[in-house]
């Protein structure tokens, strides 16, 4: 095999998905996280033991599942960063969802020590992440591709190449991200309003499902909402950030985005409302909160 | 048969459909509307002969296949309205998108002079009104559901049967349109912001469908956009009308609906710049002329 050793940066509920999708692949994968017990209960699952600065040296691959740009940058070129520990040669996989513009920046940095970088946004959630059943929307040069050849293979059930550089993976998982976030805050919205006419949320479901009003977040996240069930399966947290991200590269590119933005006003008011840690359905409770209408609640 | 004569008013693209179906399903069916040559084809088509005037008194039921709440109220208790003409017991059925107030008051206004009403909104588009394939949303008493019992069975695959008195119906489909316009209008904005970063359009499709981001409206009308065919299957102007109707209504139950209010006011844009008989996806040239986005062109 090309490739053997991988580090995979942060454990969080997508990457220890990752990295142990990557070792019943059969690589060798340590994990590693600013949270010691996640990286303790990585070593138990089969992660590889060693310190990142002992290991840096002898790895073909690095890939970093952290939540944003910042954290990005600094894992990889921050006062301890791990990028320039590695040899020539290796390749950065960086999974977060950031700006077109950061990847390029990360890209270079990288390139201007010999890394090749894979502008790598995943998509599909904690459950597929730990099938190895990830989307990637990926753009970088064949070199990097080729040196994550068996990382793609063991984390994701589809690669989609967006080209030879980066900013494309990123700009892509972007346009997702734009319509995932709105269809999300439009099915509370939709819901809600039935709700005010005097639809039953479960009849809701029925009927948008089988009719032109469907889509897959509406499929996926209204039966949270009727079954208030809002333990996190994709936190509130995520879509400020996310549908941040898209009104940040629309500013850039002169892009009035109208939509997306009021969906993310929505969002912005959950996190205000403290909603933050819950279920991205947590959303439903703004408008509730907003019209007196009274969301199904749980048998707890 | 319990029922054997029924009229079709409207013969639109959607009225016409769902006339040939009730005439395919072995119905008698007189078919009207205000441009003598769609009534002229229908007739053609199998459509029984006779005015309105001559046939209202042995019809067993009527079923309004119009524009709106105004056209419905016109044909049904206008100057030259239908529904006084018809005998005590006849049924009644709108299809329109109107408010739920706006069904209540036709059900009262049948009541009072013996007639049946059902509130039956339809959905599914043109091709499958011509297949006998659409959804009915409906409402109404259990008089009004089997006085249409052949007409329901002609016309319709799926009936949502959403209780027992007019408005429900009305209520459901404005649920579904907010929902729809909403995703029509997003799509569009998502895939010219993908443009606006180098995404091809039908890359973007690729990608999207198989994603997270996908919806029923953007596997419909995406296409459209890519190829640059915006030749109506279902027109801009339908938007500002049915998501106004969404407006109204959540106005009168003080239910603030910030996204689709959003997505409302790009299908006006679209109407301002002229494009209202164009197919709704051109809500996509709204988003092309505020960013300087070049849309794909056709080959013509």
């Amino acid at each position: 095999m090309a490739q053997s050793k991988v580090a995979v940066i942060g454990l969080g509920s997508m990457g220890f998905g990752v990295a142990s999708s990557l070792l019943r692949a059969g690589l060798t994968v340590y994990g590693f996280d600013i949270n010691p017990a996640a990286e303790a209960r990585f070593r138990e699952a089969g992660g590889a033991a060693g310190s990142a600065d002992e290991v840096a040296g002898s790895l073909d691959a690095v890939v970093t599942v952290v939540l944003n740009a910042p954290q990005t940058a600094d894992v990889l070129f921050g006062a301890n960063g791990l990028a320039p520990k590695l040899r020539k040669g290796a390749t950065v996989m960086s999974c977060a969802t950031v700006s077109p513009d950061f990847a390029r920046e990360m890209e270079a940095k990288c390139a201007a020590i010999g890394l090749h970088y894979l502008d790598a946004p995943i998509s599909g959630g904690p459950k597929r992440a730990a099938k190895g059943e990830l989307s990637v929307m990926a753009s970088g040069t064949a070199e990097a591709f080729a040196g994550l050849k068996p990382v793609l293979d063991g984390m994701a059930s589809n690669v989609f190449d967006m080209g030879d550089k980066a900013g494309p993976g990123s700009a892509m998982k972007a346009v997702n991200q734009l319509l995932v976030g709105t269809h999300i805050a439009v099915t509370a919205e939709a819901l809600t309003f039935g709700i005010s006419q005097g639809i039953d949320p479960a009849r809701f479901y029925e009927i948008i499902t089988k009719s032109a009003g469907t889509s897959w977040a509406l499929e996926d996240r209204a039966p949270h909402i009727i079954n208030a069930d809002y333990s996190p399966a994709s936190q509130v947290n995520i879509w400020p950030k996310d549908l941040g991200i898209v009104q940040d590269i629309a500013r850039s590119a002169k892009f009035s985005a109208p939509i997306s933005s009021a969906a993310l006003q929505m969002f912005l008011a959950a996190q205000g409302m403290g909603l933050g840690h819950e279920d991205d359905a947590a959303v439903a409770k703004v408008y509730a909160a907003l019209s007196g209408v009274k969301l199904p609640e749980g048998d707890a």
